[in-house]
């Protein structure tokens, strides 16, 4: 039987599972080695199959409703002599009693390296492929890996690494190595299986043991089925018709990021204290939008805010690029209805109140609306969300927003992460934006349509994400994947405990997804991860600043033995190496450097190069000129530099002078960062930490509170580069 | 044959090791179960005694330079007949040759899980216990613990909760948990054995299998014998002269922290522009040190910074209580010598060129001083180090110190850090020392001893530590366990890897040790462990105004959905809960709080309770009395509440005051922290978080920047209180 035909016939007979011996057959169709068997009917049959294949043997009761044969008693292992397996029949007929269909006779496989694997599908992610440990310890450690199908081969090498007993995949105990190509082509058979049969619910190899030569062969397996139907679809019409879609919905961000007209349905005269909705309108005049501004409002009075105001979208001059709803959520259905029936087809809905709140009112609005929008064609930012910041087309939603534009999108569930984030950036890194969209509870634009935009943008090099929870994961993963090989895609994942999971639904009413698949997406995707605001902008700093590495050797310089130890600690942990420099190094370069006091090999601990900064630049041009190293980390003792320079604020900004021109030079090209430590907490030292910052910064060299940080960061960017180099 | 026997004989005849069987016999006389078995010479012995022990047997060639068994086929497991014990005992003698001595026959015991116990002897901590999975994946795995010994019902409880195999403890697979009794026998016979023979190095039993009913045995035994003589010494006579030796090092340390006289050794008129030697001196007068202060210098003018000077010690008018010496290296050992001469014991060498050069000249000199401090009785801090913090004394040598003495001791051996530390604690926190000292090379006064003399200390309430490396661990150990029951210990621990290592012995000459061990230094000691000077500070606020919290469940109440998705995030990775209030809570105690842009659940996000107070105050209040919670954060979006008050500074002042008052009344005893964010950096705003800060603190209000922070340290919190409540 071909699978199609397997397949086909056991979902119409309503089967959940396949048979252990169909499974195989079904796995071997797609490469997978599978152990040789035999379905017998008799004892005198199993006895002369065991015979032919060699003793030891193994047998296994079959029939449609055995399962977990093992914890029955439905499997007898290691079976050495014709009077073991006739026993052993006997015993398996009367353990599975009238579930008895027939008996699998197999040679017994002998390995001490029992692996599983398999995949499943996930409700966000679709098909995921799994390897680990199998045999039955595998639900004792867990040890596991998820990866996205289909697997290159340097995923197939990530993937060994991240398991914890990868040491079984090498030499062991006298066993040779497991064959990769052979691990390749079942990960590659299980592919293959979950694209071509959507009706396969999950694939369960477990053993699949590695024999002492290194093949490796699977041993039982178990394919459950699911609800979808066969047919794997017409997919070239869908990809036109996605296309066409695809192409309408970049068009209208496009609209919505360089608005000519923006209605606020909902705009009030009467601003409150706190951020709500009727102040919208208002931000946008502050804001100095150019183009032109509609307020709304059914009980319109003659003007809004010193504009025209409208009772309704129908007595509008114009059909608006844009349309911002910030009236209560029990209105937005008939907004929308509105926005639908004149045209208006780029909304942003800011007003809360629907599924995030998890109760059954705010369920059934989103249904509403999200049925509007759909009949309609609506583009919908939203609702529950800030929506559009674009310094550039001079539109946001929060005060106080910096009218300057850069090379960074930011796009976030959270809208106060958007707001809070921008100035942090922007007001202490001098990172400034190209287009920044929060939107909340996604009701037909999610991120992954904002993503597309801003991968084909122009004005953004880098691109920022906080995420809480996605419902096309499959698609976010192929477009961060295709993105992240032109410019560098930094995501700060929420929602990855119980706890964050719950907090993300009642805020974003966002489906957060298991830790192990995001795993597998950070590890394949080429995205960066971020695990605070605070760390996205450290990253951003560097990704805005620094070149690619071409390796993982740092050389830090500056002062503090403590500092220093603590600093090697910190490099070592995030996968950055210390290249010991050798003892005499710069004895050698004609710079002395007393070991007393001082450490000399890496991290270099010396002071007295503050005061005498040529020497730092020297020392860095001969490790950057012999490649000793791939980057540079300077120490900054803050606190030490003004107390020795005699609290001298020039002099101090020298140092800072120094580093961002000449030693930035003397690294030729390599990247350069500075870390600081500074503890005393007076005005007098916060004003100059700001404005060395500056003075770095404005020179290109990105700077952190701390070694730890500096080491995480330069990690990262390597990690990212190694991504770039590989695909 | 009696242990003792076995083992001297074993020693007197030059052994490495003991056999399996000898090994075996010494385990069972420590109450270890161990498989039966028989040593047999001949081929029918072996067939006899397998069939009186019932098949399946075990059989295993004998022989004194017998190793590595399994790897060499010198095991025959489970053999089911006569004729499979005779061919296995042929196979065995024909792969043992001629180091055949005898043969095993054992029982074969049945059992799903191999584990591994043993214990090892290490440089610094002395005897170590180590369990964890054995088997043939024992080495692929490395799932192994370590604890010292001996261990508590808690200890064991905790040693197998971090095993990643940890379900192999429990019912598994049809077989039952493993007799937890059993377990503790094994583990402290273990101990026992270590403590009693100290001439054995190491055990290693593997594997140590649990039967399905959870019995333990061990079936595999090694014991190696080392170096040391099997006497144990005279245990009373040298405690009591090391208890002579001891009260004479906290009489010393107590005069150094209470000079009535200094003598600087060293001492110069002209002081540089960067730290050195030669301005200790100056230091200690401008601190106002009010003793009598003698600069002493071999070329010495009539005067130093207006004081007599001295040629030499011999010259001074008195005995001076404490002598700091700042020559240069190569002067130190004749200084030595005449305080030795003069009767000066009391001394603190600031200066470094010893032991942590690596160089030969190096460790030379610190060979020579430890010589000279040992015949002549000296008790000395350093060197390579900045010695003595004593706000209450005026002791300090390093500029700018607060002259405010609080309740917290820092025993430090980096003086970087103790410069940097406690200006940071007093400048930002408000945290005040009792005692501080950097110690650097420890030559004979290390970490140990001046925790024992702060935890004695009425003055000290809370004692941290910097580590880079320790000699005696295992009575840091013993000294830490002790004071942690009446007082926290916080110790950052650095030189955690290979790079931290090295670094550290660069920098202070310190045998950093692995990190295994400081794992379960940390896990029995009730040490709170710090991972960097930040938390150090962070820790100490926490530890300061807070009192135990009685569990882990945390309420978050503030500002913002996406930080609410972050803490709660950070709070679960941290080990707290976050409990989830029933929806109508507040509600039915007449809260109104909004579904739409509000969380309602926990975390409690609702920005308005900070424009209605007393609400606020209220629903702590409501949790506090309900006992829903065991402990708050308070989330502050700082950049909203200074937006959306209108930058009304003493508006946000008063919510400060609010939280650091009433809020904390209404928290009614339970822990209560501010977990902020500040992302607008802004003099302005700047300054107003520096007065909140101010406030909270003057009122007892720990504050930290961003809730990952606050969540960790409350979990320590909690975690320290665990301790002190288990012991």
């Amino acid at each position: 039987m071909l699978p199609d035909t397997i397949i086909e016939k056991a979902v119409r007979n309503g089967m959940k599972t396949l048979t252990e011996a169909k499974s195989k057959r079904l796995l071997a169709n797609y490469g997978i080695p599978v152990v040789e068997e035999t379905v017998v009917q008799t004892e005198s049959d199993a006895v002369g199959r065991a015979a032919s294949y060699g003793f030891p043997v193994v047998l296994k009761a079959l029939g449609e409703k055995l399962t977990h044969k093992t914890d029955r008693g439905l499997v007898a292992l290691d079976l050495r002599s014709e009077s073991e397996v006739r026993d052993a029949f006997h015993r398996l007929n009367a353990a599975a009693g009238q579930d008895w269909e027939a008996c699998l006779v197999q040679p017994m496989v002998r390995g001490k390296r029992e692996f599983a694997a398999g995949f499943f599908r996930d409700l966000q992610f679709g098909p995921v492929i799994m390897f680990g440990l199998g045999g039955i310890f595998a639900e004792a450690f867990k040890d596991v890996v998820f990866r996205m199908p289909p697997l290159s081969r340097i995923d197939i090498r990530n993937l060994v690494d991240a398991l914890v007993c990868r040491k079984l995949l090498f030499d062991f105990r006298g066993e040779a190595a497991v064959d990769v190509d052979q691990l390749a082509q079942v990960l590659n058979g299980l592919s293959r299986l979950a694209a071509e049969h959507p009706c396969i619910a999950e694939v369960d190899i477990n053993p699949l043991i590695a024999k002492p030569d290194g093949r490796i062969v699977a041993v039982d397996a178990l394919i459950g089925l699911g609800d979808e139907t066969c047919t794997t679809g017409d997919g070239e019409m869908s990809a036109r018709s996605c296309g066409d879609a695809e192409a309408a919905i970049q068009r209208a961000i496009d609209k919505m990021v360089h608005p000519r007209s923006i209605a606020v349905m909902g705009a009030k005269r009467q601003v409150g204290k706190l951020l709500s909705g009727a102040d919208l309108f208002k931000r946008l005049q502050e804001f100095g939008f150019p183009g032109r501004l509609y307020p709304v409002n059914p009980r319109a009075e003659s003007e809004i805010h010193g504009r025209k105001a409208y009772r309704d979208l129908f007595s509008l001059p114009e059909i608006p690029d844009h349309v911002i709803v910030c009236m209560p959520a029990t209105f937005v259905p008939d907004a929308l209805r509105d926005c639908a029936t004149v045209g208006c087809k780029n909304i942003h809905i800011f007003t809360a109140g629907f599924k995030e709140t998890g109760e059954a009112e705010g369920l059934r609005l989103q249904a509403e609306i999200e049925e509007i929008a759909q009949c309609g064609g609506l583009h919908v930012i939203g609702p529950n969300c800030m929506g559009l910041y674009v310094p550039e087309s001079r539109t946001v939603t929060w005060p106080e927003a910096s009218t300057t534009s850069g090379p960074v999108a930011f796009i976030t569930q959270s809208g106060g992460h958007a707001r809070d984030f921008t100035k942090f950036a922007s007001s202490r890194f001098g990172i400034h934006f190209s287009k920044v969209v929060s939107y909340g509870n996604a009701l037909t634009l999610d991120c992954t349509d904002f993503l597309k935009y801003v991968a084909r943008d122009d004005q953004t090099r880098i691109v920022l994400m906080y995420l809480e929870g996605i419902e096309d994961g499959r698609t976010l993963f192929d477009v961060v994947q295709r993105t992240s090989r032109e410019k560098p895609v930094i995501i700060f994942k929420a929602g990855m405990t119980d706890a964050g999971v719950r907090v993300a639904a009642s805020h974003t009413g966002a489906l957060a997804g298991s830790e192990n698949i995001w795993n597998a997406f950070f590890c394949q995707s080429g995205a960066v991860r971020a695990t605070s605001l605070e760390e996205l902008a450290a990253l951003t700093q560097a990704f805005l600043h620094l070149e690619d590495c071409g390796g993982r050797r740092v050389a830090i310089l500056g002062s503090g033995g403590g500092i220093s130890v603590n600093a090697a600690d910190a490099c070592t942990r995030s996968g950055l190496t210390l290249p010991v420099f050798p003892p005499n190094l710069f004895k050698m370069a004609g710079e002395s450097i007393s070991t007393a006091g001082n450490i000399v090999s890496n991290p270099i601990d010396a002071h007295k190069m503050f005061f005498d900064l040529p020497q730092l630049g020297r020392m860095m041009k001969h490790l950057s000129d012999g490649s000793y190293v791939d980057m540079f980390i300077v120490s900054l003792q803050l606190d030490w530099l003004y107390t020795d320079s005699g609290r001298d604020m020039n002099y101090m900004e020298g140092i800072a002078t120094y580093i961002a021109t000449e030693g930035k030079a003397m690294a030729n090209g390599k990247p350069l960062v500075v870390g600081w430590r500074q503890f005393l907490d007076i005005p007098e030292v916060n004003h100059l930490t700001h404005r060395i910052r500056e003075i770095l910064l404005a020179n290109g060299v990105p700077v952190y509170e701390g070694m730890a940080d500096a080491a995480i960061v330069l990690s990262k960017l390597a990690g990212y580069h190694e991504f770039r180099r590989q695909s």
